[in-house]
C-alpha cells in the first residue's frame, strides 16, 4: 500500500537533518580518501560506473538515506509507475516512457491496446521507413536520396533529441553509420529557421515535424515557414514532411505528409528522446540499429532502477544524495559537466528534464510544500569550462554541486601526443584533478590562491560514448528526476508553469492589454 | 583620493539594507505599473534601451543606490581604470579592454607605447591582413582562395568571439558580408577539433591561433591537431596559420604564422573580444569595417559608463540592482534570455565574464570578504528556454533574476504571417508576456496553477541586432561585471581559481599522484 507523503513528514528525514554532516576535505585524504573513491561505485549500464566518492556523503548518512528510500517507499512507487498506475495526478495520466525501451512489470493496457506493443509498432513502421530513405525506396520527385532529416520541434521535441545526435554525430561518421546529417529548427525566432534553411538544400531533405498535440504555436508556426521554402524551391511538401504526433491530433490523418507516427499523452515531451520524438529523426540519421542500441542502453539503466538495496541502484542513489545537498546542505544549483565536446548539449536536456519536472512548489496534491525542491541545473563541457565559470565554483561565496561525465576513450580515434600524452588523457588527467581540487582544496598564505575545498561532485565512468552509453546516462537521469519527485512528494510529468505566458502571449498579439503588459507590447512594437 | 573599501563598511549599504523592499507584483500592476515601466528606462548605446520597470526598486531604493555608488566611489574607480592605474591588483596590471575601442580619459602609456596607438595599429594590421585574403592577395599554395576561418582558443579565446560571429552570422548573410565561414576548436577532447576538421575544407582554410601566453595546453595541443592534419593533406602549415599573442609569447616571431598579431597583459581572456582575440576572427569573416562597426558600439556604451547620474549610467544601475538582489534579497541565480536565436550562445559568454570575473571570496586585498558575490548565470534564448526550465522560474521554490533582450526587427527579415502575425511579432509577444507573468504572478484556487509573481527582470531592447547594436550589448555587459566588482571591492580581473586543477592536472599526468587522485586516475585509465 503505497502512501504519498511530504518529505518533512518523514521520521527518516528528521533522522538524516540529525545526522552530523562529514568533513570532505578531510574525508577525501589520504588513504582513507582513496579507500572511499575505491568503494563509492556502482554500475549503472552499459559499462557506465557512477563514482560518489566525492559527494558529502558516509556510512552513516547513507544508512539514513536508505531508511528515508523506504520510507518514502520509493522503490514501491517506481513500480507504480512502470506498472501503469496514473501517477501524473495532475493531468490524470499515466507515465510510460519506460515502455518505449522495454518492460520492467506488468502488462499495461490503455486506450485498449497493449503500451509496449504500440511503442514497437511505432518503431518498426520508423525503421521500415527509414531503411526506404536510405536504400533509396523513398526519394525527392526527381527521384534523388535525401541526405539531411530537419526536425522542427521545440522543448522536449528538440533539446533531447538534438543532444543526442550531437552526442553520436561524430561516433556515427567513423563508424558508417551516419546515414543523414540532421539539423533542428526550433524557435519562435524566424531567423533560426531562416538561418538553418539558408545552410541546407532543402530538395535533398526530409522534415521530421514534432507536436504532440499538433497545436504547439512556435512549431506549426515553422513548419509553414519550411513550406513556404519548399514551395518557393518548387517542391511538392507533402513529399518532404513527416510526421510525428498523437492519433487524436489534427496532424495525425494529414495528407500533407509522407508518413506520420505516433505517440501519447503518457510519454511528456522532456521524458521523449526514446519515443517516436527521438526516434524518428535518430533512425533517420544513424539507422534503426543504432536507435536500437540506445533504446538498449536506457533499458538496462531502467532495471537497475528497480533494486530495493539504495548501493546498487545508481539513480536512486544519485537522487538521494542530491536531496541531501538540498535540504539538508541547503545547496540551490548543481552543474553539469561532461568531459566529452560530444555532449555539448547534455547540459541543456538535463536542465530541461530536471528543472521543469521539479521545479514546483506544490506537491502531487496541490498544497504547497515547505522546503526547496529542484535545484538549477546548468552545464558546459569540460575542459571548456575550466576556462570560464569554474573560478566561481572553486572560490566563489556559495557551494555548487558537480556532475561529472567521462569516457576513456575518444569516439574519433584520432589523436595527438604531445609533452608525453595524448589530448584524450590531458581531458581525462583533467577531469580527475578537476574532482580532488574541488574536494579537497589548498591552503595558501595568500588567500587568493587558497581553495577551501569542500565542494562535491560526482562522476560517471564509461568506456567510451556510443549509443548504449548514452542510453543509459539519459535513462539515469530520468530516473534520478523521477525519484527526487517521490522524494519531495511532487508531480514531475507536468508543467504548469509554462501556461500564464501562453495566455498573455495570445493577448499581446490580439492586441488584448492594458498596463505594463501594453507598454512592455509598444517598447517591442507589436 | 580613491579608498577601496568592503561594501559592508560602507553606511549606503546598510542604509540600503534599512530601506522597505517594494511588492512587485502590486508594484507592476494596474496603472502605477505601467508608469513604472514606461519611466524606468535608459538609452544604453547603438539605438539599445535598458528597461528596469519589473526590478524590484522604487525611487527610494533607487537613491539609496545612489549614495551607494557614491560613497563606494564607483564613478572614480571606473576613471582609474581607464586612466590606466593598476586595477588589477593580484596580477599587478592596468585594465585596458576598454582602449580597444575608444580613449575615454588620459593617454595610457604603457611598456614604452602609447596604448591606444598599439591597439589601433594592430586592428589595422589585421584590417590589411583580412583585406588580402578577401580580395585574394593572400591565398592557399594553390592559389585559391581561403573560405574558411578555424578560431583555434580556449575561455575567453573562444565564447566570446564565438558568440560574437554567431550573432552576426545570419545578419552578415543576407547583408553580403559573409566573406569566410568561422569555425571554433577549443576543447582538449581530441574529438572537438577531429570533428571540426572532418566538416571543413582544410586546403581552403586558415587557422587562427589565440593565446596570450603561447602556453595554453589546450590551443597548442590543438594547433598540433591541426598541424597533422595539414600536413597528411600535403599542405605547408606556414601558410594556413595565423597567431594571436603576446609580443613576448613563444609564437611572437615564428616563422610557423603567416602573420601574427598581438595582444598583452592589460586585456583578460573575458574582455578580449573586442582585440585581436576577437578582431582577427571577425574581420576575416565579415571584413573590418563590420569589426569597426561593432568597436563603435562598444564605445558608445563605455561612454554612457562613465555618467555620475546613476539613473543615467545603464551599467552602473544594471550592476547596482543586482547587488541589491543580490545581498539583500538574497538571490544566488541570474538568468540571462534573449528572445533571439543568433545570441544563442551569447549566455554562455556571459557566464564566463561574470562569473570568472566576479566569483570570489576574498577582496581585491587578498582579505575574506564577509557577503556574497558574483553569482550563478546561465541561460538559454527564448522562446525555447520558455519550453524547458521556465517551469522552476515560475513555480520553483527560489526566486531566480532574469535578464531578457529584444529586438523589434529580425535580422534575415523572412517571416511568415500565421494567425494573423509573424514570427517576429510572436517572438515579441512572448518576452512581453513573459516579464508581466513573472512579475504580476497570477491567483488560481488550484495552486498547481497559481503563480505567486514577484519575479524580477530587467530587458534591453534594440531595433534590430547589428554589430553596433552586439558591441554596445557586450560592452553593457563588461562594464556591469566591473562595477558590481568594485562594489564587492573585488579585483574582477584575476583568476586564480583556475591554477589548482591545471597544477593537479599535470601531476595526474606525470603519474606523480597517491591517494583519491590516484584512484580516479586508475578508474579514467591515465
Amino acid at each position: 500500500m503505497i502512501t504519498w507523503k511530504n518529505m518533512d513528514e518523514l521520521a527518516s528525514f528528521d533522522a538524516l537533518k540529525q545526522a552530523k554532516p562529514i568533513d570532505l576535505a578531510q574525508a577525501m585524504r589520504g588513504e582513507g580518501g582513496a579507500q572511499r573513491v575505491k568503494a563509492y561505485t556502482v554500475p549503472m549500464g552499459a559499462g557506465l560506473h557512477f563514482n560518489y566518492g566525492a559527494r558529502p556523503v558516509n556510512a552513516e548518512i547513507l544508512d539514513r538515506l536508505s531508511a528515508f528510500a523506504k520510507e518514502q517507499q520509493l522503490t514501491e512507487k517506481y513500480a507504480a509507475l512502470y506498472n501503469g498506475e496514473v501517477i501524473n495526478t495532475g493531468e490524470k495520466r499515466r507515465v510510460l516512457h519506460q515502455l518505449t525501451r522495454g518492460q520492467l512489470g506488468d502488462d499495461v493496457i490503455a486506450d485498449g491496446v497493449n503500451k509496449r506493443a504500440f511503442y514497437v509498432g511505432e518503431q518498426q513502421k520508423i525503421a521500415e521507413l527509414a531503411n526506404k530513405v536510405h536504400n533509396g525506396e523513398i526519394t525527392n520527385a526527381a527521384g534523388e536520396k535525401f541526405t539531411t532529416v530537419v526536425q522542427i520541434g521545440i522543448g522536449g521535441s528538440d533539446l533531447g533529441p538534438r543532444a543526442m545526435y550531437l552526442a553520436l554525430e561524430n561516433w556515427a561518421k567513423v563508424n558508417g553509420k551516419l546515414k543523414m546529417k540532421a539539423e533542428f529548427i526550433s524557435n519562435v525566432d524566424p531567423d533560426d529557421a531562416a538561418g538553418v534553411l539558408s545552410r541546407i538544400d532543402v530538395a535533398h531533405s526530409i522534415f521530421v515535424l514534432v507536436s504532440k498535440s499538433g497545436t504547439t504555436l512556435e512549431t506549426l508556426t515553422n513548419e509553414s515557414f519550411v513550406k513556404d521554402a519548399l514551395v518557393k524551391a518548387g517542391l511538392d511538401a507533402s513529399r518532404h514532411m513527416i510526421a510525428v504526433t498523437s492519433q487524436t491530433s489534427p496532424l495525425a490523418q494529414s495528407s500533407d505528409y509522407l508518413a506520420a507516427f505516433f505517440m501519447d499523452d503518457y510519454i511528456g515531451g522532456r521524458y521523449s528522446s526514446t519515443s517516436g520524438v527521438g526516434g524518428a529523426v535518430l533512425s533517420l540519421a544513424f539507422g534503426p540499429e543504432v536507435f536500437a542500441d540506445f533504446l538498449n542502453g536506457a533499458a538496462e539503466a531502467d532495471a537497475l532502477a528497480k533494486n530495493e538495496n539504495l548501493l546498487e541502484n545508481p539513480a536512486m542513489l544519485d537522487a538521494l544524495i542530491g536531496v541531501y545537498e538540498r535540504n539538508v546542505l541547503g545547496y540551490q544549483t548543481t552543474a553539469v559537466l561532461p568531459y566529452s565536446q560530444a555532449l555539448s548539449r547534455f547540459p541543456a536536456h538535463q536542465q530541461q528534464l530536471d528543472m521543469e519536472s521539479n521545479g514546483k512548489s506544490v506537491n502531487r496534491f496541490g498544497a504547497p510544500v515547505n522546503y526547496a525542491t529542484g535545484p538549477v541545473i546548468f552545464g558546459e563541457p569540460g575542459t571548456n569550462g575550466q576556462h570560464s565559470f569554474y573560478q566561481l565554483l572553486h572560490q566563489g561565496t556559495d557551494i555548487i554541486p558537480l556532475q561529472f561525465v567521462g569516457f576513456k576513450n575518444s569516439q574519433m580515434a584520432t589523436d595527438v601526443l604531445i609533452q608525453g600524452s595524448t589530448s584524450q588523457q590531458k581531458l581525462c588527467a583533467n577531469v580527475a584533478a578537476q574532482i580532488v581540487a574541488f574536494a579537497c582544496g589548498k591552503d595558501d598564505e595568500n588567500l587568493n590562491k587558497k581553495f577551501a575545498g569542500g565542494r562535491p561532485s560526482s562522476i560517471i565512468i564509461g568506456e567510451k560514448l556510443t549509443p548504449a552509453a548514452l542510453g543509459a546516462l539519459l535513462a539515469h537521469f530520468e530516473n534520478k528526476v523521477m525519484f527526487q519527485g517521490f522524494a519531495w512528494n511532487l508531480n514531475s510529468f507536468d508543467q504548469e508553469g509554462v501556461q500564464l505566458g501562453k495566455v498573455l502571449a495570445k493577448k499581446v498579439l490580439a492586441h488584448d492589454t492594458d498596463g505594463a503588459l501594453k507598454v512592455y507590447s509598444d517598447l517591442l512594437n507589436i
